[in-house]
């Protein structure tokens, strides 16, 4: 049972965050109409925009103006309803509730450079999703079928190329030369990092601290790079880019060890993923690691066995088995220590909206169920 | 029979093309055993370094010095023998050939910028193929088993992006601001272009129009691109910028055309990619869209049944009729005049041996079996 929802978290950039499923149609906008299809399917599904939502608190720390509209109202201050629409096709925000009906002719109204910016981390996250449900053959994402699934693997590798180009185009638009850099950078960890958990398929020798490592490049670095950069854009000073980069990482390794916890214990609807998908394509995480580490050899060759075997029912079992061990429980702590390094890194900043919606943050993840 | 071979063609850039080979792999060196695995098989294929030398060569047009070794050689002259390791691993170069016996440490010695910006157009070039490679399922590509087929879509997926990514760090670097626009915009392009190939993927009404939208968008811009970046990179004037570029499109335009051309007549050892693929794949090329633009209606829905039915013995019929057909005279007829435009871009520019060269060029693509 959720406590603090993102709706809370997301108070002092409201206003901002609310452009952002908008922005990303602007900016995703082609004619081309095969294009235009799978990218308004891909983004009917709800996320949880939590890059974006990163790069705007990042931006409100340091410059609490980024918290108010700062920006002149589209069609009339708050409570407009804005529609995005491109080649036509109207566009439902990603964000339900409240009646942020957001309206975006492409070509037409543009948004501001923060908004955008922000918008360009979703997109390149959303080019790694659709190609990494390639690569787990995945059937479910955000409640509704892959690409993959729906139109092939052609179409979702070169929709995900499409995401992956357009996002480095905004932000080499929007952001300082310094910005820019530290995506290249990142966009290459991201990628090394998958390379990294590939090739480490269905092997029962993985260690955590391998495990550590795959995660902090596949997932923490692009978290923690979306709100460095929200907070560079806004000046930050070389110290607090740094502390923010060791809050993002630090959050962003509990959020993956309790994604890859949902995978075990999630409930498939709210999770919005496929379930037990991780045990299936043979990606060992924490939760069976720290289970193979603290096993015997037989039960080790069991597990390993199920594993190869690849069979449905056996794997049903294993999963039934972890569910019911220690392990998960172990996960979870170790999420809430690398939680409380990120509370820490904080420590330097004064009090302010943004600050505390980063702290919930901390805690939204560990009680999260999708 | 090709009179006229590359080696003569990039004669007057010699002392920088042999250095790419070696250079690319230096600037893909990773720690993942892997993707190096994966990247040393990959580039083991001989490939044209069609995209370098067109940088190298648009370099050489605005200053001769470029034709020349103007950075201190890395082992003693011309004739060093330079090998390309990558964590212990030796790469042989992919011109053959002389004893170009390239060799560069990791994080040893480094090349001159300009090998580098070259080099990172091949890396592109590559990241596409790989891609294209699953798109098509192709088996055959520079005569060897294609990624996608020895290690399967996710390594083929995920090195594909790594590719990109470095070619884009490497352009980022090492070019100037308005250099990685263009490049940010090419890549956009060639994306774009490669969805709209397959959005009409067995569409019998492709138009020659469309067609020529389609191979200017995935082929032709780049090949401008890594010209236009070459001259500008030596600091050419915006005039010369724009005449190059027109040149590389038309060039563009003409290469693919052959390309597709040979789809059909090539041989396919000489060629090195599957023969007959576009056709198995479903993708229409000018002499295919041409023969139905001529053909009456039953012909027309006769050969749209033999890709219906996707019958391979059907399909070798059909790939023969193409073969008697006049319409591979009237593609080649198109792309002679794509030359003939190419050329004439090239007015401007003062005699020079890269002048020279790049007009061998045009006749070499006319002449290509591979």
């Amino acid at each position: 049972m959720q406590t603090i929802t993102l709706e809370e978290i997301y108070a002092p950039i409201e206003a901002s965050i609310e452009k952002v499923p908008a922005a990303l149609i602007e900016v995703l906008g082609t004619s081309n109409a095969l294009a235009s299809e799978v990218i308004q399917y891909f983004f009917s599904g709800k996320g949880k925009l939590l890059r974006p939502a990163l790069t705007l608190l990042g931006a409100a720390l340091k410059q609490p103006v980024y918290s108010a509209q700062i920006h002149p109202p589209l069609h009339g201050g708050k409570d407009s309803h804005v529609h995005a629409a491109v080649g036509g096709v109207s566009f439902s925000p990603l964000l339900g509730g409240k009646d942020s009906d957001v309206y975006a002719a492409v070509g037409g109204i543009s948004f501001p450079p923060l908004v955008r910016l922000s918008a360009s981390y979703e997109i390149f996250h959303a080019a790694t999703l659709i190609h990494d449900d390639i690569i787990d053959s995945a059937y479910l994402r955000r409640n509704i079928p892959t690409i993959n699934v729906k139109w092939g693997a052609p179409t979702a590798v070169l929709v995900g190329d499409y995401l992956h180009d357009k996002a480095l185009e905004v932000i080499h638009t929007e952001g300082s030369r310094e910005v820019f850099s530290l995506f290249l950078k990142t966009a290459a960890e991201v990628c090394d990092g998958e390379i990294h958990e590939l090739s480490q398929n269905k092997n029962f020798g993985l260690t955590e601290e391998e495990y550590f490592e795959i995660i902090r490049k596949k997932t923490a670095v692009l978290l923690a790079c979306a709100l460095e950069s929200g907070a560079r854009y806004a000046g930050c000073s070389t110290e607090e880019a740094a502390a923010l980069s060791r809050f993002g990482h630090a959050f962003g390794m509990a959020f993956q060890i309790v994604d890859d916890c949902l995978d075990f214990t999630g409930n498939e609807h709210e999770f919005g993923k496929t379930l037990g998908a991780d045990l299936e394509a043979g990606v060992l995480t924490l939760p069976l690691i720290r289970l193979l580490a603290c096993s015997g050899a037989s039960v080790r060759a069991e597990i390993q066995a199920v594993f190869e075997s690849g069979d449905a029912g056996r794997l049903r079992a294993l999963l039934e088995k972890i569910r019911g061990a220690k392990t998960l429980d172990y996960a979870f702590e170790k999420a809430r220590q690398f939680s409380a390094e990120a509370r820490q890194a904080l420590q330097p900043f004064p009090a302010s909206p943004a600050k505390h919606s980063l702290e919930k943050l901390l805690d939204y993840v560990l009680e999260r169920q999708r």
